[in-house]
């Protein structure tokens, strides 16, 4: 599992008073950094890049402003050219969403899907448990 | 059907050189206003608001800058408190995004789920069909 | 002058019930991009871009949601590679916030400044007075 | 002079593979909510708000995606209800971009501005060299 520190800005706010449902989609984007630095350590997008096939958010609760929220990344799934990662936002104690990505290594030269690196699939494989 | 255009702002772009998947929910968003103004026609939060409970998004193509989208959204299951909505990205006749989003009618005095007026639900079915 | 009808988005609201701060310095892109197409109709990256050098915002009054606003762009000053633009927002009669912002004709290939070409100067000069 | 570490987000990029310079403002904003807590610790919007009255930017240099940046804010002026604040962002040892910031202490009941706090005031005093 990979977990990422956010602090959520006060113009991720709407008007509502909480964290506007379109930013978790952002958090999320930014807690699969380390997976795409599994592929490309300099994170070098002529080298590699994860393109997102499709995203899905459950919001469970409210997510506030004026306190840290911990995104867990998970990999829930591991195919050919494909990953699926399971992606959790925990404020508080309280999980808050819940989402799935579904990605494709993709070949930025090629611009077509790609098999997964073997080295690249171990250690990807370290990070499926949900501790 | 409803339909929304949209021009997509360059700051919507990103490192990649089309728009960030990340942009798509912001957009949907905005298309599900003239459902919002079903329920309250002012805009009014503290008349009613639509808690959005589940979204997903399947990214089918690239989505680019310097051409409007339109993004058509059709009422696709009424519930008794709950409304799902099917939503659409075009740009240049490519159907670049397709999404789904679950709202709850939510009264932000009682704050908690309840049932949708009777004359909504009748606008609502007057946007189930495709066209 | 070029005027530009934005449509604010919920999303663009802060905690605070109005359009966040940070919001207007995207709109003002946004109306910014007549002036670009005169640099490139097409808006060819490879072609010509504007490189922003500085930009200041007067916050005169609150922008709301759930109103279209109107924003107006002004080319101020042209020099030799630089020009200068002043932009308003808009709405309902009321002037909310007023900017300025500082560009240079950046040349994409070479990738540094270069002096704007005389028919697009005679187009800047149009477009120079308040109406 | 306070420091906020910021990770820039890949949303952040536009399509000439830089961070927009439409962001910079969103983290200058982030980077005055510790002047913000001086005012009200929990960041209590019904207890104190600093409204922005105006903005500068002076974008010296591309800031970049892949590599931290450190936002220092120091207090450059106390007025009687208004404080101004300059900004700087840093990424590798380069100043990218330098901006000023005018803030009014808002009253949210009486909804005016208010004179600083003499505590408060006596904390911005400290905040006011560059080191």
């Amino acid at each position: 599992m990979f977990t990422t520190r956010i602090h959520p800005r006060f113009s991720d706010t709407d008007a509502l008073g909480h964290i506007n449902n379109t930013v978790i989609p952002v958090w999320f984007l930014e807690a699969r950094e380390p997976v795409l630095r599994l592929f490309s350590p300099q994170l070098d997008m002529r080298e590699a890049a994860l393109a997102v096939v499709r995203t899905e958010f459950d919001y469970l609760a409210e997510t506030h402003f004026g306190c840290d929220v911990e995104v867990r990344t998970r990999v829930a799934r591991i195919g050919n050219s494909s990953l699926q990662l399971a992606q959790e936002v925990w404020q508080n104690g309280i999980l808050t969403t819940r989402g799935l990505a579904t990605l494709v290594n993709f070949d930025p030269v090629l611009r077509r899907a790609t098999t997964i690196p073997a080295p690249v699939r171990t250690e990807l494989e370290k990070h499926q448990g949900g501790e």
